[in-house]
C-alpha cells in the first residue's frame, strides 16, 4: 500500500493509523557505587524480555499504553511496578517512532526519571534478588539492548548531563541533606569526569542555591557540613507543563 | 472495561493499544509586522476544521500518522502541505496524550518549526488568499482553538522563549544577513518586551557568535552594518538526536 493510497480516503487513513500501537517506556536513573570502583556511577534497571521480538535481550521497563490511561500515569505505573518506588523527578523524554524500530509499527513515548540512591538501595536488593528478570546496569557499559533502546538511553543520558548544567536536577539524586563532597560526586557521576573540589565548592557557594544546616556528617573523615536545597523551587522549570498536573 | 481487565491478558492489552490513534501536528512560527502596530510579532498558521469534532474551530496543521511514515517525515510533510516551504528549524516538541483531549483516544506528537519571515511572505499571501481555511494568527491573541491546541501553542511559545536564551535559535527567524536592530527585533518579538538597544548590542558583541560583514543596510535610517551567524554551528544542540537524521 503506497502512502497516497493510504491517505486518500479518510477511512483508509484512519485504519492505517490504527495499525500503529503506542507503548510507554521509562529510563530510570539512580547512582550506585560501581563494582571494583571508588566512584559512583549512573545505573538504570532493565527488564529481560521473555518473548519475541528480541526474547532474552534486556529492555527498558514499559508496556502498551492502556486506552484509558494518561501518558504520565502509564510512566508512573511502569516505574512503580519495576522499582516499587516513587521517583524524585519524572519527565517526558521523547517519542521514538522510526518505521523500522520494531517488526510492527510501535511509537514509544519515553519518560526519564530520577530516584534517590537511599531509596533505591532496598529495591536494588529486590531487583538483583527475587526477580532475576529485573537487574540494574551501569549506564556507561550496557549490553546490546532490545529495539533502539541503546539509542534511547544515550539520549536520556545526554538530557541528564545537559540539564545538570542549567537546573537543580542533581538534587533528585541526593538525600534531603548532603555534604558538598556528596553533591560533587553526583555531578562527577553524571558528567563522567572528576571535578576540582576547591573550584566546585566555590561555584556552588556562589550559586546561592544551597542552604547550610547546623549538622555535620561524621565518620572516617573530618566532619563535613550538611547542606540542603531550597525546597520551594522546582527541580527544573517545565513552563506551562508544570501547571497541567 | 476497567484497567485491570484490559491489561491482564496480553491480547486484550494489545487490542486496547490499537484503539489509540496517533496524529502528528506542527506549530509553525514565523515573524510578521502585526496590524496596527510598529512591532513584529510571532505568528503561526492554523487550519479551519471542516468536520467534527470541533468543526469550524481553528486547529494546528497535522493529520493521522501513516503507518509507513516516520514521525519527522510526517511533520515535514504537514509543514510543506500547509506552507509550501521548508523550515529553518524543526524539532519534536512533546507528545500530548491526556485521555479526555479528544472524543476518541488520540496521542498527538507535536513538532515545532521556524520559518524565515522573507520565506513566509509569499505563502502568507497564499494562506490569506487562495485558501480561506488556512490563515496566520498572532500567537499572543489566539481564538479558542480545537482540542487542547491552545495549551500546545502556549508550551511551544515557552520552548521558543526558553531556547532563545541559550541557543542561536533566533537565527531561524532571520535572513542570512541582518542588522543588530533586526536581530533585536526577533528577540523582542519572542520575549514580548522591548530591549535596551545599547545593552543588547554589547551583549551580542560580547557573545562572539556574530560575524560582521562589509555590507550595510541603507534606507530611511542611517546605514547599519549587516552581520551573519557562523553557519558551521547548529541552531541548537540536540545531542545524539542530531546524528540520527
Amino acid at each position: 500500500m503506497t502512502r497516497t493510497e493510504a491517505r486518500t480516503p479518510a477511512s483508509a487513513a484512519e485504519s492505517a493509523a490504527e495499525q500503529t500501537r503506542v507503548a510507554v517506556s521509562t529510563v530510570i536513573f539512580t547512582l550506585r557505587r560501581l563494582p571494583d570502583s571508588e566512584t559512583a556511577g549512573v545505573v538504570l534497571p532493565l527488564v529481560r524480555r521473555t518473548r519475541d521480538p528480541h526474547a532474552g535481550l534486556w529492555a527498558l521497563p514499559g508496556g502498551w499504553l492502556d486506552v484509558t490511561e494518561g501518558l504520565d500515569a502509564a510512566a508512573s505505573r511502569t516505574l512503580a511496578e519495576t522499582t516499587g518506588l516513587a521517583p524524585s523527578y519524572l519527565e517526558q523524554l521523547y517519542a521514538f517512532g522510526d518505521v523500522d524500530r520494531s517488526p510492527t509499527r510501535v511509537i514509544s513515548i519515553v519518560y526519564w526519571a530520577l530516584i534517590r540512591p537511599d531509596a533505591s538501595t532496598a529495591l536494588g536488593d529486590r531487583g538483583d534478588g527475587s526477580d532475576e528478570n529485573v537487574q540494574w546496569f551501569d549506564a556507561a557499559s550496557l549490553p546490546r539492548l532490545a529495539f533502539d533502546h541503546n539509542d534511547i538511553v544515550d539520549y536520556a543520558l545526554w538530557r541528564l548531563r545537559n540539564k545538570v548544567g542549567y537546573s537543580r536536577i542533581a538534587h533528585g539524586l541526593l538525600a534531603d541533606e548532603f555534604t558538598l563532597a556528596e553533591l560533587r560526586e553526583v555531578y562527577e557521576a553524571i558528567l563522567g569526569r572528576r571535578l576540582d573540589p576547591a573550584n566546585f565548592r566555590r561555584q556552588v557557594e556562589n550559586s546561592g542555591t544551597l542552604i547550610p544546616t547546623d549538622r555535620f556528617r561524621t565518620g572516617s573523615h573530618r566532619p563535613a557540613r550538611l547542606y540542603r536545597y531550597n525546597q520551594d523551587v522546582e527541580l527544573a522549570d517545565r513552563g506551562p507543563l508544570d501547571s497541567r498536573h
